[in-house]
């Protein structure tokens, strides 16, 4: 396929704020401006900013997906139960489990959100305080969620080659179970990890969890889809075998559906009702559940997605070697790359020049997570990195 | 406005199984078969059962809603943060209220968890256990939300006149807060109240409200727009002015945006951000957000739901009367009526004749809470029923 991409900037000398570079594509280049967060406008999204900053899939949600949600909408005012129990069934049937080891949420978020509160409840796992054990740095929410609930939080930072320290991070937990407290334990575990990319050797998590019946492993795999290495695979089956274990899959990231908010957890069925007990009364939204549905079958757009993000990667890493900007390897539809200079003046100059990068992951404050979005997009994307550099910025 | 139906019932003689009643319209008549839950299908809805059992709006979304979810569905690959915050924007402005006085939820229904787990964690309004009062019977999802939490939970039986019993209410936080535990209490309070429909005098709720500063109160009021009596009021004003006071609201009901889960509460700032620390992160789905901030000014499908709701209670109210079947004075979507014989077998041969109507809320097991759909619908309902009669059922 044959990719053209016109791009034309012009950046006016001197500061940062008096930039007016101009991205767009062909005939119908359009200024783009200074966007605040209160300008993140719907309408703006085709010739408005690059969107690399959320590890969406730009494709969008599939031919699928739309149709569904046409068929669908004249029904929105009617609530979701029956259509909730058909999803329920083919998310089961996908993974080749019983539909008692499912908990759909609200995204994956909500799950995540229930097994922190299924243990930090008085009716949960065991007594309080629990032990919170996450690497560092990662996805927040956990640990957001764990935040007013009085959970002791440990942050184990990941390794030189950025995969998660399990013998620390296992030690931690020993220790809080041979302590006075008696607390529970919980960790977290992203595997690839947001916002490294990186991989955590299975073998390593599967040691541990075979090791520690008394840790609750909350394993999420939201970006299991883009992984292409011969050793990495699903902790499904440890979590269908033991009732500590809990695996998060979204719909937000491959399926191109985050802002529908759908995705699951997948555990053994006494955890899973546990968790279950803390959800969202009618948590699952019409359109959300009418997209998923038949996303999850849907082989085309799935093949279809990782061969764009597969492309996006390579004309993502042509540019930063050819710019001499590290990175890490990236598992994912995101990288995390060295810059130079200022993280946040980076990303804020990136938003000035029409492109949503970053948020802020100590300690890598000399790095940027850059999200991949079409392969087109990367090339736009690598025009301003490229003058980026002319200016001396990166 | 002329509204023809045209109806054909044949019930077959002997059990309620083999009962094939045909309920249609015009030509197209179509056989109404016996439903399973796992047969709800969103397909069916057009010529399917009558749903009379979910208080939906049975007008369906605005027309400006669903070209909004259409307009958008494209960009349903990205998170909503920006888009929550218009919503929020508009919403604040509709009520003439800050913005820190907004809680967006996934439904009210997140916003009542929000709250409960607010009086329930360690960080919350104080020590636990904590007290919640209830009137009995009402909407459910507080005790739900209540459970795991170990709450001590007391329901106080409605009036005779159906009112919630404020003075038993009150009396019982009054009794927690002097007892030797201390615990918060939190009071929920359903004005209208579901499944009654029935209305408890503003000024009781505000007498007990400005005299007690130490009782959280959750004013649920899904159903506002519906009522039309002269003493009726929000009880935003107490809550603006008393951190202690949380009213939520749906897009599920008038605005007919139930499969959507869009709700907000409405609070002093520091309530309003208290009870946002326990919210879902990315709560709010796109479609949603897009349908309801579209939906909040749209005075004319508002007048139009209205309308519609007062004509399909005067259907309603007709058959009931011809009947002598007696009925609460609804001030909402649904009327709460006297049934004869088994509760659950009415609403089994309800639904073997294609009308979902009910569910059981104990103690009112000889009455039925029955939606109301189109004045069409309702017709389509009155024939039911009179067969009912005729057979004896009713």
């Amino acid at each position: 396929m044959k990719r053209r991409h016109f791009l034309r900037t012009s950046l006016a000398a001197g500061t940062a704020a008096a930039a007016t570079l101009t991205v767009g594509r062909a005939a119908s280049a359009v200024p783009v401006r200074s966007l605040g967060l209160d300008e993140r406008r719907w309408d703006r999204a085709t010739d408005g900013p690059l969107r690399l900053s959320s590890n969406e899939n730009s494709l969008g949600p599939s031919e699928a997906a739309r149709r569904a949600i046409l068929d669908g909408m004249g029904e929105a005012n009617r609530y979701t139960h029956g259509l909730a129990g058909e999803l329920r069934a083919r998310v089961a049937a996908h993974h080749g489990v019983d539909e008692a080891s499912v908990v759909l949420g609200n995204g994956s978020t909500e799950v995540l959100r229930m097994a922190v509160q299924a243990m930090a409840g008085p009716g949960g796992w065991g007594p309080s305080p629990a032990l919170l054990v996450v690497p560092d740095p990662t996805f927040e929410h956990v640990e957001q969620y764990a935040g007013p609930w009085g959970l002791e939080l440990l942050k184990v930072p990941l390794r030189p080659d950025h995969r998660h320290d399990i013998d620390r991070m296992r030690e931690a937990a020993r220790a809080a179970r041979g302590g006075s407290s008696r607390g529970p334990v919980l960790a977290y575990i992203c595997n690839p990890n947001n916002p490294t990319g990186t991989l955590t050797p299975c073998r390593e998590i599967e040691d541990w969890i075979r090791e520690a019946d008394d840790v609750v492993f909350l394993v999420d795999e939201a970006y299991f889809e883009y992984v292409d290495h011969p050793s990495y695979r699903t902790a499904l089956p440890l979590a269908l075998e033991r009732p500590n274990v809990v695996v998060t899959r979204t719909f937000s990231k491959v399926y191109g559906l985050a802002g529908l908010r759908m995705g699951y957890g997948l555990a053994h069925p006494e955890a899973a009702r546990r968790i279950q007990a803390f959800s969202g009364r009618s948590n699952l939204n019409a359109m959300g559940i009418l997209a998923a549905t038949v996303s999850l079958g849907d082989d085309t757009h799935l093949a279809h997605s990782l061969r764009t993000n597969e492309d996006a990667r390579r004309v993502t890493y042509d540019v930063l070697d050819e710019l001499g900007l590290e990175r890490l390897p990236s598992h994912a539809n995101f990288v995390l790359h060295r810059i130079s200079g200022d993280q946040a003046q980076y990303i804020r100059r990136m938003r000035e020049a029409g492109a949503w990068v970053g948020r802020q992951f100590p300690p890598f404050l000399s790095h940027n997570r850059l999200s991949f979005g079409t392969p087109e997009e990367m090339g736009r994307f690598a025009e301003i990195l490229r003058e980026f550099r002319r200016r001396g910025w990166v």
